[in-house]
């Protein structure tokens, strides 16, 4: 490999998951596939950084501000769903149900981390739910030390605000079998058992 | 997702071993990751058709013509080793040990699929060999059905070229257990087996 080819593949292997030898099997699929798709999908990359935006009112990131999520007159603004990522808004998204509004928190309470309160996206969180429309919020974090701590932490920075805190369900995830469920898991479904109807 | 992060999910799907939920995840590692690094990412994918040749001498791609190899005086220029592809080049390249030049076929022969003698880079390779200063020519096709016919047809093309014609040894592989060899190879290593020294 030189020059041009061994560029490429320095970079590729840089992402998440990509070794040596995906980057170059990658470069290589490239250099077979049409130039129409590279230049497309390097001008795609290399533009990322000027066209995304972060959201002014739930800080999701797309390339609109407010986003098409907040910006959407048929969505239910007096849910807000609260989750730790990007991605995860995407999940529930993708996952079809949902249909209120969102708020990022770009992350979870870590303070052996670092991750105080004031790192996480809670004061706008709060904006929007005191003397407003909102009714519910819902709090997506994972069910986690640091997600249930989150959880707290925004049970308190909304204590004032007059909404309906509520929390996603934990438990035995569709279609898994009891035997291999974690006991912490099976625990959590047990006492969070529900009248059948 | 929407916008230019669904498209660029959408490009990045299209890569070999690259599925939704990982384009996803890499489209989330760039958004993330410095924006120097997806400008160099990006414009390398989309300058890369324009940068590379392909070598009129042995048909290497690499961003000059000739290639590298072919341009470096220091290397033999009386072996030849005749490869499939570029990657198998690169793997020959990378064990570090032949100091010959290359010739890249692109493909192997493959009836059925309608790759016949005329689609491969062999006219050239016969072209360097006849009256010039190349003594060996090692055929390095893998072995298999494909391989061994095209090595077969190399050896009737180069029939009047007066070239010393050799093929790579194919056997167990280094430090692989014979317990879990298939019984071509195992029978392969013993008919091609050789004194011990």
């Amino acid at each position: 490999m030189a020059g041009a080819i061994q560029d490429l593949a320095d970079l590729l292997a840089r992402l998440p998951g990509v070794g040596r030898r995906t980057a170059t099997r990658l470069v290589f699929h490239m250099l077979k596939a049409n130039s129409d798709y590279t230049d497309a999908l390097g001008t795609s990359i290399a533009t990322l950084h000027e066209k995304i935006r972060r959201c002014s009112i739930c800080a999701n990131i797309s390339d609109s501000d407010p986003c098409s999520i907040c910006d959407d007159a048929t969505r239910d603004a007096r849910v807000i769903c609260v989750v730790e990522s990007v991605p995860d808004l995407w999940a529930i998204e993708s996952s079809g149900s949902y249909r209120g509004r969102f708020h990022v928190l770009h992350g979870l309470l870590k303070p052996l981390d670092g991750v105080g309160p004031d790192d996480l996206n809670v004061d706008l969180l709060s904006d929007r739910t005191h003397n407003s429309e909102v009714e519910e919020v819902i709090v997506a974090t994972r069910p986690s030390v640091e997600g249930e701590a989150t959880a707290l932490l925004i049970k308190h920075a909304l204590a004032e605000a007059g909404v309906h805190l509520t929390r996603i369900a934990s438990g035995v995830p569709h279609g898994s079998e009891l035997e291999y469920t974690d006991s912490r898991t099976l625990d959590r479904a047990i006492d969070d058992r529900r009248e059948m109807k």
